[in-house]
């Protein structure tokens, strides 16, 4: 980033105010009369319909549209443990995005924690505040645990945006991407370089979306994770084959697909050019991707290739996710976001690519066109239907699968998935 | 509450929207560029610089203008205990109450926990997040402890509104009542009918500002509170006096201050005849009083009366300080709100009430005229006077005291006393 960038960025949080978040009130609030509702006397009757029937809270209190962005600032950006304060800036940016995106208020919250369970009890206390949970930048291997035991506890949803936001985008840009390139999610060989928490439920994604066991190979610091291996934990485990491939080259020799969740630079020419005829590299480490897209063209001219950055084509942006799933999920009261709503969404976001672009996408990039291609696999941030797209087949996902409290919202469109 | 106020009351919380609070967003987010600085990238700048410097929260979050209002639920309105879920409409009226009259923004929090050391250990977890801690309807006597333990513990201002803003009202008004019925609270016998969190805060103020500790009584259910009990808590011991007395009969004669916080109609006119000359009743039992003003006037017409309702004079109200006091703690970065900034509030909140009253204020109330005198002991809450008086008050005893981690602001007026 360009010093003057830095600059602007610390300028854009300090003024005019400290932050980028208020609290508005929604209702008048002038006179006495006002007052005399929000608060003593007329706020009694809402708590009593409350005691009586807690999902009154849905009705009398912003708890349904309220979620919680929690964090214990172990894992935050690229920066690692920041600790619980440093982290709130990120925070507040995730409100941002759900604001502007979703219209979802949201209250972030820093959590001091050192152990697992203390987060846990923290969040599960603080949790009749909210209609739902977003875990952020949270390390791996704890952010596994601390997932599973909220969602065992919790009857509204909680989701790691890191692992399953990313994950959804990953599946929906290369299932369009394999479609491109003649390929089956079924039939690709697909190598991941990483072994976090975003790769290994990107992993399990694909895995239940029809990619084959022994197609998949996982590398982290140490090489190909093998059977032969004695240093897995219990996550990167269920992923061990049994295989004589030892180094990244090996697992990208032949390869249809590459998914980099890692690190800058780690993929050389030499490894692209041993990957199989029109091959599909996810190059997502942020902001220097496991290999630049310009050195990638200049190999192999067969390739679709994807990052993370908003100045290349086929942008993996989790924003695109989780405004739109939460949208989705709270308006028919979900109890959990279940895998059956998560591959809702990346149908969504999938079959989304396919439709022309409207003008004012086009105006917003200042493109003169962008088409369903090598280029355009995915849609792109700005793009206002993905509140008319994602949210419904959510909602009917959660229907359908019963994890809805309410039915089918009447203000949505039909679902176009 | 009529019934169709009651009704209103409840339209009001569920129309347009679900609650009284939302998110807004304070810095432009529309283009690419802006989420470039509100999110990655550009967000890893204020991260770093919070990283190096804890303080520089302040700076670029939202941090330094946000209060937790929280609650366990276990003392809501006059309501008992309702569960945390039951309590949030009344904890997002009190978000409403902070940014209405003094922009301070809040997250309302409703903490699910049985125990003190629980509800303790979550608050201190998710401190990081907030500039200042607001405690609310938290029973006694487990209110003093959680207060105590989370002042030892955190290093921004925690305040307990149902101990000490009560606290600081009653003894502004109090003040203004003696001086116009000529005592002084030095020589003034009071009895307070009452030994919850309220009665004892009260009580340590007024003991703080002159009151003598053999004139006071305090009575609870069982009668005057006196040394030969052998029922009382902790909390109460240090207010048992050597004494005969045991009825509130006893208690109230000859006595020169009646403040009732307890339930409605538990004072006779026998009790008011009883009371010294020029007497002063605090009557703050709500919505019903100890006594009904009308009845002690008929008894009475030496008397001074206040209530907790806004259809009668004198309404002891906490809006009156809470707003402020939190304003001019948070504008000077305040470690705590400590005894001298509380006796700074009393006083600006004592002095403002011999002032002139503005026309807008009168057209607020529909009232012709109000001016210093047993009808008008205390200000009124939509006098906007109080946001030039009571903030600099507070934040110049911060400063004085040493509480302060910043100088005076620059922005503010003269403190008025």
């Amino acid at each position: 980033m360009p010093h003057d960038y830095k600059e602007a960025a610390l300028e854009y949080h300090a003024t005019p105010t400290a932050g980028k978040i208020a609290i508005q009130l929604t209702k008048p609030c002038l006179s006495q009369h006002d007052l005399a509702l929000a608060y003593t006397p007329g706020v009694a009757e809402p708590v009593r319909a409350i005691a009586t029937d807690p999902a009154a809270a849905y009705k009398y209190t912003a708890k349904g549209n309220l979620v919680a962005v929690i964090t214990d600032g172990t894992a935050v950006l690229g920066l690692g443990n920041t600790g619980a304060l440093a982290s709130k800036p990120v925070m507040e940016g995730k409100a941002v995005l759900f604001k502007r995106f979703a219209d979802i208020d949201v209250f972030d919250i820093e959590v001091d924690a050192e152990k697992c369970d203390e987060f846990v009890e923290t969040v599960v206390r603080i949790s009749p505040t909210f209609g739902g949970i977003n875990l952020e930048d949270i390390a791996a291997p704890r952010c596994f645990e601390i997932e599973q035991q909220l969602r065992e506890r919790l009857n509204i949803p909680v989701f790691h945006d890191d692992q399953h936001g990313t994950a959804i985008i990953i599946a929906a840009g290369l299932l369009n991407a394999l479609e491109l390139q003649g390929k089956t999610l079924e039939s690709a060989r697909i190598t991941c370089l990483g072994a976090g928490a975003a790769a290994i439920a990107s992993m399990k994604l694909l895995l239940s979306l029809g990619a084959q066991r022994e197609n998949l190979l996982m590398v982290d610091r140490n090489g190909v994770i093998h059977t032969d291996r004695n240093d897995l934990n219990k996550y990167k485990q269920p992923f061990a084959i049994d295989t004589e491939k030892r180094t990244l080259l090996d697992a990208m020799t032949d390869a249809d697909v590459l998914i980099g969740v890692s690190g800058p630079n780690l993929v050389s020419e030499e490894m692209l050019l041993a990957m199989a005829p029109r091959p599909v590299l996810f190059a997502l480490s942020n902001p220097d991707p496991e290999i630049s897209p310009e050195l990638a063209r200049t190999v192999r001219d067969d390739l679709i290739i994807a990052t993370g950055r908003s100045d290349y084509p086929n942008q993996v942006n989790n924003v695109l996710g989780f405004p739109f799933i939460f949208r989705g999920a709270l308006d028919v009261h979900a109890q959990t976001i279940n895998r059956e709503m998560e591959i809702a969404a990346v149908h969504a976001l999938r079959a989304l690519a396919h439709e022309p672009i409207p003008d004012e996408v086009l105006k917003a990039y200042e493109v003169e066109q962008m088409t369903f291609g090598p280029d355009y696999i995915i849609p792109t941030p700005l793009d206002p239907r993905l509140m008319a797209w994602i949210p419904p087949a959510v909602a009917k996902a959660a229907v359908e699968s019963g994890a809805a409290q309410s039915a089918y919202p009447d203000n949505y469109p039909a679902c176009p998935v």
